[in-house]
């Protein structure tokens, strides 16, 4: 790529972005888009409606950028919970980690490149951007020692910076486990794979096992139950009352008839605000006497949730395995009573390995497929192929416009769009896996998708061969800096771009929520949808954290490679700084709290690109003659591991479990809490399926509307 | 090799078998030889002393193969304990997959492979031992699905072996747990890495801690001290004690005197035996001198071993990570009270780390600097090479025997000699790696002894080429299934020769115990050694199980390759069976109980030998020109790793922990135990170091002399 087209893609993208800034801060005060740019102070009741029209109201202006930044991280802790902290703190890691990137590679790295004389190039506007990239230093030049440099202390800032952060966002974990109330999920575990004995109930011998073995600290247990059927007589109801809900908002202004008959045609004329009602009912008699029949003789899987008195109680038989039989009685923390995934509750030991295995052969199955979109969005860059196999499309393709347009945005867009498709695809893969609660599948979707991508967007572009190729470098693991150091320096300008175009881009649609907008406009105005039930999102993380952590991969490798990304970056890591601030404070609403586990994910990721990086250098220093630099990059790759085994050992027990100390000292503060005794009344009901909860939305009996019981109101 | 060299070897090896049994079966029934070859059984004072002369203690008997024959496992269990059990539990399992594999293996495989005729040959006393290995089979011939199909179901059959195994030796782990007296190991942590704090003592913090987070069952403590200096104190009382015990009977037939002085040459004339118990009291005298100043303010060490009232109080801190800082009270299961390794007890968190990483260097340095010798041993068969480098010896070499003896016999002599030394050295290493019991030690030496010998011997025998070479092949993956293809074959008659030379070798000198034989006949007739200090030995797991299982790698990796090997091995294994099971009731008394801890070593061993066996498929497959039966051998590879993966979840827990239903049903059982009070009394200083024990040699003041208290007795 040449210095003039980055520089156009940079002034498109850049026009692009603050067009949607500008949109956006019009958009966001008209009243009517309140449910998409500020769900979630809507749902707090936060918002001043204000109706009246004022001409400021049409003119652009930075102050959400202001509200977004003033917050403390104390307040969006209170707000938005650990882990929109634990978010905002990658971008605070990010920046500064590429602060000083910037600064050594801009004001260092950038001059020495430049100064060498490996390319030959003739005038400056139409050099290759590969000037300013480590391939223009001299073979053999003393220079690149400064390379070699760098390497060491950049690896060394950064896993201080890690270092540092671990320790930060550990102590947060602490003191938020700390300061938080009694909650159900710290006192309640959940047992798998309870043997099956004949004559009795699970619930008899969970009872019974329980009684023997956790006397003193025993409070409670819930045999979980396979309720699909009535989850769907449940949802049918919810549909249904919403529909009525809507029909009576309009009964004011038209009252029509229909027919009680099929379809609707035939039958005798009846109100239909009484017919749906009467289904209602019926629906809600049918629930009833489901739930009536589910408690007496429900089909019960071999799982409960076991809430104990205390939380060291819960702790203690969640640690120690419980049975002689380490397949049975397995136990593990219960999640939030509100966060339990009821949906798929695989309960047998053997059958959550398989699935496990079943996932894992079906995401490298994927990674393979997903190379049959990118071989044939590499097809459509040579046109002349695709007219050889279509050549009725000859006349199209010819003229100039058309032809941009596929070569130019069709492959991005493809591809873009192929990859929008994969996180939830990942996401139902984790659901599969038997974890038991959002935040746990969104934790492992989070890992998937972020694989995916670095294999998928990295390797598969920067080796950019056959599937089978790619897989066959890492056979030979020996071979891998030198294939690397030849691929990822020429793919330097391609990901510069990447970082422009798709790194920019998707911070200003977050901002500007293209879909839902659209999604609302449609809603509103065409389809006879009801307005009212409007639900605030929760912010994916599985979607989010990779593609941010994927940009630091691409900054920290091409740190040394070629240090003109480096600007680029930092602008997205400030403006996404301010974004997703702004998104968290308005937009999304917390849905669970891991408190803190995606921190670990962003380590990892780190250390990854860190080790990448270092095997690049090793492979470079080789190739560019310098054989002892080579060798000598080989124990900082070595230290860099060992500084993650460290971490590993001092910090990730942290985000497993909390320590028998930690756990004892909240226990004591409750003690003298007299509000404990209300709490374990309500805790002994906390993880009833939600399923086998009364409903009442009819009218028929107290004579108002009650919204569904959500678990968390119990 | 030809046929008929591999006769003569036989021959030979055979011969000297039956030698050593004859004498063995002789020199056993001597007096004089008691403490030799039946070391327990004197110690237990079970030996009748029979000094009559008879002709038949001339005449070689059978009795002792009866003799160990008939035990019982049981018998075994209760005389020598279960890692006894677990020992003869490998030749059972052994046998079994032999018998099977050589039934296989002579009746189908061998008459397959001699019908061939890939090689050629012509008569049958020189023919090669080739002709029976797979390579004498046709390339593309058919016949090689039989090959295939027994891969399989020998595969299938080891597998089953192997859980049936786990599965019996983890219930028999179960039962000797629930058989067991309470033992103070049972109760007792030792915790490590106690913080530091200001104007406390390490007593004052951990007494402090478990009072506050474990009040109910909390017992007693001991900070572990640094005793290094009264250890050796102790050391030189009791060898003055031995010393004197020696004069004191020789006393009575001669008496002699010495000078005080220098060297005993100089001075006044002094009774010896009166010098020296002056002198032993004075060390004595010393002993607890120092012993009072270490109580008071010796060095205490961050570690303190911690007792419980309940096995599940002791099991519940174990397992719980007890402070929010992992590294800080770091809490592991107390060894048994006599295992403790006092001597290097690295404490600080990071200094272990560092030291096991260390270790790990060294057994990789360790690993390569054992080529030199297998290098200078290869040099050796090449006595035309060493001829030219020292001239002076060509007079010798000429002559037939020493040159026979220099080729045939000094190599294998030099390269056991320096595998002898690995074992010991081994041990040193992990006892380095800041292991606190010799149980530990011998298990993670084991550990290490087993891969450096399949390293050493099997990989370096088969590759034979420079070090740099045979790491590169790991460094390809991929080509490892061809590699190993083309050489393991060309090495079958070398491991033939090898299991019945160093095998059948082996195990008549562990019967036969030529160097404690020697040892003690120096001691009796030309040392003025002590007689009565004797010691009964262990049984070194860490040298013999490595052994035994590399046998067992033979066999299985053979299996297909050269299935003459499995004679050779079934009689080993006959053998060894009666061999150990002499060794273990007449001569080897047990120091420590792991209660089967050495079981997943020899699972692990057994599965990797069947992974190297289905490599090694792979690759012969493909040479022989039948690829569809190379390829469907991945999946037996990939069934084989996903078996072992679902034993390490099914069986490995049980091995690491009990779980929390079979401590507390132990627990109960005590509750209505008289003894317990009287037992609980006892923890409190079971596990005082031996140097803080009170000594009392020397006769002043209660007249009579009482041997050293070993911890085990209080």
């Amino acid at each position: 790529m040449i210095v003039s087209a980055l520089l156009t893609s940079v002034g498109i993208n850049l026009g692009l972005c603050i067009l949607f800034f500008t949109l956006y801060s019009i958009l966001r005060k008209q009243p009517g888009n309140v449910n998409v740019y500020a769900p979630r102070l809507v749902a707090e009741g936060k918002f001043q409606h204000n109706s009246h029209f004022h001409l400021e109201r049409l003119l652009p202006s930075p102050g959400w950028v202001r509200r977004a930044w003033m917050p403390s991280e104390e307040e969006l802790l209170s707000s938005s919970g650990l882990d929109a902290v634990v978010l905002m703190r990658i971008f605070v890691f990010s920046l500064r980690v590429f602060s000083f990137a910037g600064i050594v590679g801009i004001f260092i790295l950038l001059p020495v490149n430049y100064v060498g004389n490996q390319l030959d190039f003739s005038d400056l506007p139409n050099k290759s951007l590969d000037i300013f990239s480590i391939s223009n230093v001299n073979n053999g030049s003393k220079r690149l020692w400064i390379h070699f440099c760098s390497a060491y202390v950049f690896t060394g800032v950064v896993c201080y910076l890690l270092y540092y952060e671990y320790k930060y966002i550990s102590m947060k974990r602490l003191a938020y486990f700390y300061s938080s109330k009694p909650q159900p999920h710290q006192f309640t575990i959940l047992v798998r794979g309870i043997p099956r004995s004949a004559g009795n109930s699970f619930s008899g011998i969970v009872e019974s096992f329980f009684m023997e073995y956790h006397p003193a600290t025993y409070l409670s247990h819930l045999v979980v139950r396979r309720t699909n059927k009535v989850q769907g007589l449940i949802k049918d109801a919810k549909l249904l009352y919403n529909r009525l809900i809507h029909m009576k908002s309009k009964n004011s202004t038209q009252q029509k008839f229909m027919r009680d008959g099929f379809l609707g045609l035939f039958g005798r004329k009846v109100d239909p605000v009484d017919h749906y009602e009467k289904k209602l009912e019926d629906l809600e008699e049918n629930v009833r006497i489901e739930q009536l029949g589910l408690s007496v003789s429900g089909e019960e899987v071999p799982a409960a949730f076991v809430s104990f008195k205390s939380r060291y109680g819960a702790a203690i038989a969640f640690h120690i395995q419980q049975s002689t039989n380490p397949t049975k009685w397995v136990t593990e923390p219960a999640p939030e009573p509100n966060d339990v995934y009821w949906h798929f509750f695989s309960t047998s030991f053997i059958k959550r390995w398989i699935s496990k295995l079943v996932v894992i052969v079906a995401c490298i199955l994927l990674t393979i497929l997903f190379l049959i979109p990118v071989v044939f969005v590499q097809g459509l860059t040579h046109l002349d192929q695709l007219e050889t196999f279509m050549p009725f499309l000859k006349g199209i393709l010819t003229i100039a416009f058309v032809s941009q347009v596929i070569t130019g945005y069709l492959p991005s867009l493809i591809l873009q769009l192929f990859l929008k498709i994969v996180s939830p695809i990942m996401k139902i893969f984790s659901s599969m896996q038997g974890y038991i609660s959002h935040s746990q599948i969104e934790i492992s979707a989070c890992k998937k998708v972020l694989w995916f991508t670095i294999w998928n967007i990295f390797f598969a572009n920067v080796l950019s061969g056959s599937a089978l190729y790619q897989i066959n470098i890492f056979l030979e693991p020996k071979n891998i800096p030198g294939k690397l150091a030849i691929a990822v320096p020429s793919q330097a300008s391609f990901f510069i771009a990447y970082v422009v175009t798709s790194g920019w881009t998707s911070l200003s649609s977050e901002l500007f929520r293209v879909i839902p907008l659209i999604w609302d406009f449609i809603r509103r105005h065409c389809s006879g949808s009801y307005a009212d039930e409007f639900e605030v999102p929760s912010i994916p993380y599985h979607r989010e954290i990779p593609r941010i952590l994927f940009f630091g991969l691409l900054g920290i490798t091409y740190f040394l490679l070629a240090p003109l990304i480096l600007p680029f970056l930092l602008v997205y890591y400030c403006l996404g700084y301010i974004i997703y601030r702004n998104q968290l404070l308005n937009v999304y609403a917390p849905k669970f709290e891991t408190g803190g586990k995606f921190w670990p994910i962003v380590h990892n990721s780190t250390i990854f690109s860190l080790i990448l990086m270092q095997a690049i250098a090793i492979g470079i220093f080789g190739l560019k003659k310098l054989p002892l630099a080579s060798s000598l990059t080989i124990p900082l790759l070595v230290l860099t591991l060992l500084f993650n085994e460290y971490c590993r050992k001092r910090f990730l027990p942290v985000f497993i479990a909390y320590s028998a100390e930690s756990l004892i000292k909240k226990d004591k503060e409750d003690k003298n809490d007299p509000s404990m005794d209300e709490f374990l009344d309500k805790l002994v009901t906390a993880y009833r399926d939600p399923a086998m909860m009364p409903i009442q939305y009819s009218t028929n009996s107290d004579g108002h509307t009650s919204p569904l019981l959500t678990p968390a109101e119990v």
